[in-house]
């Protein structure tokens, strides 16, 4: 069974259109509805009285309706009446000002009067609803971490007690945070604050330890939320939605506190990467999940409002990103939301039945798809394989975003570019923590992974020694768990398995023409920093944005710079370790050259396109035993099955239409 | 009589310097000074100490030189003595940091001490002045709504009691306000905010009255002043200066309660549009004053000095531009200021007498144009005539700005580019409130007219029904009063009469090509969204920005996307009521489509423009019985008069210089 | 000799490292460390406990390499204890908020609790080392200015008696602040507040006092510190280290006080006027010393890490760069640091001891530069000649940066682009000061001065009058010295010197092409502003971003506007005065035009290039009896002597590689 439904947020509208809508819920095949994810003022309008009979009364119609319910904890946008019982609820910026009221997400998180106040609502929720079999999921807070963070006193409290338990005394503190620079050494714990805003570069180890702070205190009210609900019925299954590679939260460690991991994604359709965005969402989710099937919780059926430009989905294209998450491991998908607002801030947003009503070709597609979900009848078991994986780790990304590094590139740059290598080479590819099993992977990917503590080194040492592929790029292995620089040369613990050292870190301008003019006779002769061409077994590789100068330690150059300031230094370094092979390559790959080379490296590790030679536009992903082919371009294009064999055995080539899916059985494996 | 005059800052100069002013005006033509704008601590030095002498004597000089007054009640920038008086008297932004003095329009409008001191200060001027034949008018603060908003805590009390006075109770303003959504619903009259910085999206429709309230706030201001000048002499004339399309007032309600509309332009020199600007801000003007002549109060004879780059005007434009304002119903152009400073903040800005002196070209032209206009002798009752009616409405905007819309365009871009396409047509053009007497135009224009209310929607049904030709744009339609958007599809109240049906917004991208490249399989031969190319009875049309999917329901299609995503649906519908006609437009046209379109819709309608066949640079008003020829190019243009007639039988074109004018006197209609 | 060394902060190194840093400065050829620049909370971990013997130990390990020691008093970063003793020690922003503590130069320069202890322990290092000969010079504080500026109450209170000083009665200040404008008159002197954000446009006399009264502010506290050194050993050598055309301190009047100046550089290596800008730094250090050498304290080796791009130097540029600073006066090059922190604010700048450790080619060079710099041997009396001078004040840029002026640019713009047209000549530059003795320059420049008092331009005069050969730009001479502007036409002052009276100002946009399409039949025919081609008696001029309508007035025009809105007006007005000449440009050339003039110019007053016909790429520079040629560019080049003669006489023409640079003695002059 595949989960279609939306959010409902009943509160804004009369009871003639809650009754139709349930009734066009039934009509476009919605048998999943969350509820309850702004209604804390309408559950509890003053404090402690507790209204429910309307929420009761909608499960009810739902549930005659044959829907089902995801019931959210309701405690990510307060009622006003909280700010009656906490002057200081609104969170504080970087500059110590508070925010004033008037949206959602207002409080700080810390808030005493927020927590006790949120628990309260959970648990009356929980005990009317824990055990009601029409309530199959929960549903706490929404997008953790979305609102802006809160630099109060409280939160800095908070902070320190933190910091108490992970290091224990002061001293360790101050090696830590290198406080030794700037006199900086903290005397008393007191001293510490959070990252606020400062008079000069702020210390990184500082506001890496702030993030992993945030994460857990938010992480916290995720899990009281959660044992409110499981005491009640143990068990109950309890999420939240996450938002990809949302930068905030560490998600490996918020999905091991989950029953299910899901998502809200809104690939942009003006941006030609949207399918890859979407992708890496959902490979995403897969992963945090451990390949258990995961939930799209939000998308938007046609524009999202608050990007600069909301241009909606073209026609087809909210189906065919909708059963790319099918294809890609989902077991449902939701929209936000099921009726668009006629007030307050998220008006224009898209919705299941736009401001026209249910009617024209959005309302069409909606109904289609549900239908189509209807048929499709996948099962849980029916999984996604990878031979690849990406190591994803937000302390890494985090440790990259504190330091002033040597270029203010995103630190998750690298990591995109190679999952949409991947993507437009047709390789599946999952991404894992420094905590998965590596086992049942050929292909370990180190995009940049800036910090590399030495367990994590000898993790990766392991999947080599038993034959694993590790592919690592610029920049991986800077920075130990704490910030700390591996002295001695880059990749640190690393080196040694790469076969290499780097010297210096050569970010590059976008364009080295020089702009002085030559009658400067002897500015217009001088030539920015250029690391040089290079020449590789794969022909002269195309790269920007960075470069490293490396030496060769024991690995194989298998590119050089061939001139320019670095010439005659290796560009990529390789070092085999039995059937297993560490491959380091200092530079940023240009799109043509990245292709490749991943494509030469995967196939070096016997992991081929799950279809070879696809047209243009069309991807391919296998779930289980079926096929889904998807055409994101504008062309009709006829797909052969390469090495696949159809189920039924007359199909060896599928049409697919622009922006259609076609879906084939396969032999099983 | 035509006013030529100057704001006028004695408070700057030496005895011998205003001496020798005095005479230099009289030289230079002027007959009209406006005194004390930012004379307030030379007016009252100490708390109700007030020192008038020097005003007296000025005025007298003035006198004598047949000079007439415009008398400022001197209350836009306060002494420093009033901060000794109230603490908290700067304005207080967003994030609720007070702002310092050291600059004018430090205060926050809503200072006990600020207001009473105000008044005070305007009783003591009117007491002495306002029966004084020599002061011709006065001028109540000075650019009301320039400096930014203040959100204090009395501010946002003020905003409470407005909002009571509005709503009544508070179920109806939780109603209107959507508080619904995000569980933001209002508890107690105190949970009021003005929309200070928060944590997410604010909620539009408290956006939307906040603007309203201080519009009103700062209108209590100006006629509480006028009220007091009004007591000692009843016929005392009283105005503000306006700011052109200012997005912070709403002019029609003030300009109401004005004796004599006012303006500040300052086009600029380097845009080509500088004269279209120009324009813009002058129809308005007599807009506002319902025909009436207005004066243009503050413009600069070169340069400006609040510009990222103030290059000054070229030689013979500022004569240009003030012409063109006389003969778009100007009865009067003044210039700010008399003589450039040479100290403060504005000391860049040019002035009628520079900081070299009187001499050069600049100051040749300043005396040229004072001569000029004493012989151009227009009255009063030499109006312009327009047949095309553009609807303006603050509140549309507001709602626009407030809300969080698909695209970020400024809420007037559309309303710009239709009075540009007019003005370049040659076909003049009025303005209209929701409330103007509509019943002597041809044709009503609401570009992207994004709020109508039902009683709107009545008015123009009736504009149509009695033979007028109405034209909207997409986004107009969209929200009502309260910022609640029409249920059942845009423009909602307005969709019978144009025979459409709105179903979806389609903000487009700038440029649509791929920024992938072909060597990326999938991402490569992804298309952005594109609507398609539009074909019509005028040909192919051009268009940009925006586009809508909408209906026809009633409505016949005179234009058609052909291919593309919206391929099928029309882009423009038109629907016959009798004579009248309603036509609706689902893109924005590029400037040739909307010029070929906006001059074959005036056509339909019976209109013309002023003068047919004009060469390129060359605007053609007509005033009354006169006929302004204005170059705008540098090329020397020989203008025939087409259908029109001149007094003298012998003229039938006129040779007009670069940048100079010519005024031909006509056959009366 | 030439000092060769290092920033040394071993605080966050281990004894073992500590040993080998030592050992390898000595193999590196390092003779100077400066130590205890962020050492505050090691050398007084608690207050008035100092802890001295670690410093001791050091010092003595230093000395026993051959090294010397310049050490810092400490104070640029305060320890967090100091935060326990006021609790207003953040310094505030312009908007009133505290910034938070974490990183350096976090404290308000007023406060008391930090005045008395930076003094407290800067005695406590006097005391023990001010008459130790192993500490050679002393360095206060660090980078002063550096941190963002104060503007807390404190800082106000010292800004009202700096004033009280300088303008004695507050009428005297009330005239020359021009508060009579706006009505801003200050009725006590309380009313006085430092710049902080307000409602509009700030007061530009308020800015440029305080612009003074902060230079002023942080000198008192470097003359306190190096007053107790000196009271403990009167000969001590005490200085800071100065950061180039650093805009926030007035360094003439800084550059009094010390017996040194030292200078940070750090140009960008992504920048092809890096080696020019290098050369503006120390030709300005050279200049503020009066032609004394100076010292390079810090710069880099490689990259920087607090660009958004932090490309390194190229091979070489290190050595290339060095030897360019002793060429131009420098008895001394140390970089920031010796050793690359693994952790803190700085980890990724590039430091003479890398992540790495001491290997690979950075190492190889900086061990190759100490060498050479150990054998070259130069001389304090070996001293850099210039003939051409350009005028440097700080109060003239405040004063441009305080004005809304007519365009945006850099107060310094100008300034620089001179410069570099001499530099690109080969033409030696100094830099004066308003108060610098004229008499051995031929040429004196004055690139658009903005503030000249009347005592500066009877200095000016004298200087022509005795033969000197002066050139003014555009917006010379506009203010006077309290902000005044020149009344009777700019450059005020200058202008009977000059022959010249300017009538207006004409900023310009960068491209004047007419973005209205020509289907806009009066727009598209409008041309923004431009005043024409300049034809003069070196050709065609080509000019950019200003230009001004002049009269010339006794003066010749050299060059004249043929076409345009200036046209017949001059644009170059020369006027003869003796053998002196003052030649005045209104237009800002573009760089082929500006190195013709400057050239032609020089030539007029008998200037030529120290070294005739260089190729491109190549930078020669005359030190003493020493010729030091720089070959800037990839290519190799053969250089000939022109009509120097080397000491060897067989020597006619020297081969430098790229990059790379020779020293050739030469034939005493």
């Amino acid at each position: 069974m595949i989960w279609y439904g939306c959010d409902y947020n009943p509160e804004q509208w009369d009871a003639a259109t809650v009754e139709q809508d349930v009734r066009l819920m039934a009509e476009a095949g919605v048998n999943l509805v969350t509820l309850a994810v702004f209604a804390w003022a309408e559950l509890e309008p003053r404090p402690e009285q507790f209204e429910l009979a309307w929420l009761d009364d909608l499960i009810g119609r739902l549930d005659d309706a044959g829907i089902a319910v995801d019931l959210a904890t309701g405690t990510a946008s307060t009622p006003t009446w909280l700010g009656d019982l906490d002057d200081d609820l609104g969170s504080v910026d970087r500059w110590g000002r508070r925010r004033a009221g008037g949206a959602r997400g207002h409080h700080c998180p810390s808030s005493p009067a927020y927590q006790l106040a949120a628990l309260r609502l959970t648990a009356a929720l929980a005990e009317r609803y824990a055990n009601d079999p029409r309530v199959v999921m929960w549903h706490s807070g929404n997008e953790y971490g979305g609102p802006e963070a809160c630099y109060c006193e409280r939160c800095g409290a908070g902070f320190i007690v933190w910091l108490k338990r992970r290091y224990d005394d002061l001293d360790a503190l101050n090696a830590a945070w290198g406080t030794a620079f700037w006199s900086l050494r903290l005397g008393r714990w007191e001293h510490v604050e959070p990252p606020r805003a400062t008079s000069d570069l702020h210390n990184p180890a500082q506001a890496l330890d702030w993030n992993r702070f945030r994460s857990d205190l938010l992480l916290e009210q995720f899990t009281a939320e959660r044992d409110l609900i499981k005491a009640v019925n143990p068990d109950a299954r309890v999420m939240t939605n996450f938002m990809g590679l949302f930068p905030e939260l560490d998600y490996w460690s918020w999905a091991r506190e989950e029953d299910l991991v899901t998502d809200d994604t809104y690939p942009d359709p003006n941006d030609p990467r949207g399918a890859q965005d979407n992708a890496l969402h959902l490979d995403l989710m897969r992963s945090l999940g451990e390949g258990k099937p995961f939930l799209v919780l939000e998308q938007a059926v046609g524009a999202v409002q608050w990007r600069d430009l909301n241009t909606p989905k073209r026609p087809g294209q909210f189906r065919l990103w909708s059963l790319q998450a099918v294809a890609r491991g989902a077991q449902g998908v939701c929209q936000f939301q099921w009726r668009a607002s006629v007030r307050g801030a998220e008006t224009f947003h898209s919705a299941m039945v736009g401001h026209a009503g249910p009617t024209g070709p959005r309302w069409d597609e909606v109904v289609r798809l549900g239908a189509e979900l209807e048929t499709l009848d996948l099962t849980n078991d029916e999984r996604v394989h990878a031979d690849v994986a990406i190591l994803l780790d937000w302390n890494s990304s985090w440790a990259r975003r504190a330091a002033h590094t040597p270029d203010d590139a995103a630190p998750d740059a690298e990591l995109r570019r190679w999952h949409a290598a991947f993507f437009e080479l047709g390789i599946p590819t999952d991404f894992v923590s420094v905590d998965s099993d590596l086992s049942g992977y050929r292909v370990l990917v180190l995009p940049s992974h800036f910090l590399v503590s030495r367990a994590t080194a000898e993790r990766i040492e392991r999947f080599v020694d038993q034959g694993g592929h590790v592919v690592g790029t610029y920049l991986t292995g800077v920075v130990d768990d704490t910030q700390g620089v591996h002295a001695g040369g880059y990749p640190g613990p690393l080196g040694e398995l790469f076969g290499v050292r780097v010297l210096e870190h050569w970010p590059l301008p976008t364009a080295t023409a020089s702009p002085v003019p030559g009658v400067a006779r002897i500015s217009g002769a001088v030539r920015a920093p250029f690391p040089g061409p290079v020449e590789s077994h794969w022909g002269t590789l195309g790269y920007a944005r960075f470069a490293e100068l490396v030496e060769a330690r024991g690995g194989d150059a298998l590119a050089t710079f061939v001139d320019g300031d670095l010439a005659g230094a290796p560009a990529v370094v390789a070092r085999r370790h039995g059937a297993g092979r560490a491959t380091y390559l200092a530079v940023s790959l240009e799109e043509e050259s990245l292709l490749a080379v991943a494509g030469a490296l995967a196939a070096d590790a016997g992991v081929r396109p799950t279809v070879l030679d696809l047209p243009a536009g069309v991807e391919a992903v296998r779930r289980g035993d079926r096929l889904f082919l998807l055409n994101h371009g504008d062309e009709i294009r006829v797909v052969g099955l390469g090495t696949l064999s159809a189920a039924d055995p007359e199909v060896t080539e599928v049409r697919v239409g622009p922006r259609d899916v076609r879906v084939v059985g396969l032999v099983p494996h």
